[in-house]
């Protein structure tokens, strides 16, 4: 189980250090894959189109990555109104204090700013729960930044089969490496820094972007010696073109490798690399999307529906 | 829209307080009537079978007392997801700090302890702004504590409009005077302080409970002068016997009217009352409940539903 809220487009930086997980991860095991749209709303509730309109380019991207909506449950968040049930059901019981102690959320409150907290805001961990525990996710890839969200899920799963008899399971993490991929700009590739090389990009766009990257800057002519461990452009060798990168590292820290050159042979690796996906992405009708989610949420419905079963019987509430 | 919490037998300070006001409001207008089993959750989630099994006492209650579930519709909060669905979506926009100033918050927290600081509880007035919006209920009968309660949910129905476009109705309160009856402590009648006259009673309980209530303490002898307005045997004349409060306050006043007296008419006049309450709760088939309840659920689903069609559409949720 693993999901995404909707910002925008993709880009390389979800495609290798999220799907490419999930399409081998769906590959041998069954997945559930979450358009988080009420997670959106947890920082973007004032503008609810813009939420709106980045779902149908991120379910795009994630089929064009390879995600195969016959295999995996692609499902939207909203859909699925038994994961806002347990939300609530699941309240009852879960302290403020253990909300307010994990650390995402001083820190994002800190960063976004006090028009941000609110009541859901304070629970979204609570909600990350529920998206998993509703389909009884027993697995959850994440990055070590999440691992304390999942810690705070398994308290909340120990207290309700304490409370209430053995009913959800304890979610385990599967610590993902989820590699850093630079932007631009040499910081980490993020849509808010603007530094991103998306998937709907062109290849001239790419090439582009490639070129604008800067390198090592005690490298200023050609034949200076470069320092391929700090440079971003190195690192994005690794990805589309990782049985030169020897040669690379070898030619650049020799002064033999111009970064003209190193920058148009790894923006013609990268536009090979993201040839199939953007085929795929240019192929797609995008009418398509709606009848995806459609049929996965219904599928999500079904599944979360047994689970809700279980919890309303547990705690002696519905029709119990 | 009105509600309670199922804790357990109602007394006569809720047939008198709450229910004959219920019955009045539902011969004049479309009333829901729930039984908040959730809300009951905020502070009784460690014995889930206790709210379970008060629920029932509760509705025969309701029922005794001349409420008539084709009239009005008697539903199970937690058999109306929508509500909780409501709950988790209104979330995203209501700043913490709204509930946080909910005057009952803390109040209700020095006085039940540190362990009922949960999420859900936190939440409280939210949920209570979902049991009524998710039936576009326009009044609710409340006493002057719960006002509050009701101010914040308009400013959070004010908020959704005008983030997300009119859609939401402003609850209006229905100001009711919900009398303080005394119980046989001379203090407000609560199940909590055990000083309840119970409709489930039998008359012979019911005479005991009048006879130990405490009455004036200055007057020791049956010829003692007494101080009605002070006296609790006094207030409960009001209800039971009205007609015969002037004469009854004279008599006392003037030293003509002993308490063992007064007690004996009042017990006669309040088992008078209570008779035919107490005859349709003897009549009641139990196995009814469930089968009214899941009726009422499902004619309150029908409703809710309508309002998160509109709610979802307003926030480009679901399959907006």
């Amino acid at each position: 189980m693993s999901g995404a809220r909707p910002t925008g487009r993709l880009h390389l930086g979800h495609l290798i250090g999220v799907l490419e997980n999930w399409v081998r991860l769906s590959e041998r095991a069954e997945t559930f894959f979450e358009v988080a749209d009420l997670h959106a709303f947890t920082t973007g509730f004032a503008d609810p189109q813009a939420i709106r309109d980045a779902r149908d380019e991120m379910v795009i991207d994630w089929l064009a990555a390879g995600i195969d909506p016959e295999r995996s449950v692609v499902f939207l968040q909203s859909a699925v109104p038994q994961i806002s049930e347990l939300h609530t059901l699941l309240s009852m019981i879960v302290p403020v204090s253990w909300l307010q102690r994990v650390p995402t959320y001083k820190d994002q409150l800190e960063e976004l700013g006090p028009e941000i907290a609110t009541y859901g805001f304070l629970g979204y961990p609570l909600l990350q729960l529920c998206d998993i525990a509703a389909f009884a996710g027993d697995t959850v890839p994440v990055g070590r930044d999440q691992l304390s969200h999942l810690e705070f899920g398994r308290e909340v799963v120990r207290r309700f089969n304490h409370l209430y008899g053995p009913t959800l399971i304890e979610p385990q993490p599967l610590l993902s490496a989820f590699p850093a991929v630079p932007g631009t700009d040499g910081r980490k590739m993020s849509k808010s820094l603007h530094n991103t090389i998306d998937i709907a990009d062109d290849e001239a766009t790419t090439t582009k972007k490639v070129r604008s990257y800067i390198t090592d800057p005690l490298k200023v002519r050609r034949n200076d010696p470069g320092r391929p461990e700090i440079c971003p452009v190195f690192a994005l060798h690794h990805y589309s073109n990782a049985a030169r990168v020897p040669e690379i590292r070898e030619a650049c820290a020799a002064g033999a490798l111009g970064c003209v050159d190193c920058k148009s042979e790894l923006a013609e690796t990268l536009n090979a690399y993201l040839r199939p996906v953007r085929a795929r992405r240019a192929a797609f009708d995008r009418s398509r999307v709606n009848a995806i989610l459609e049929a996965g949420s219904e599928r999500a419905r079904r599944v979360a529906e047994g689970t809700m079963r279980a919890v309303r019987g547990a705690m002696r509430l519905g029709d119990a």
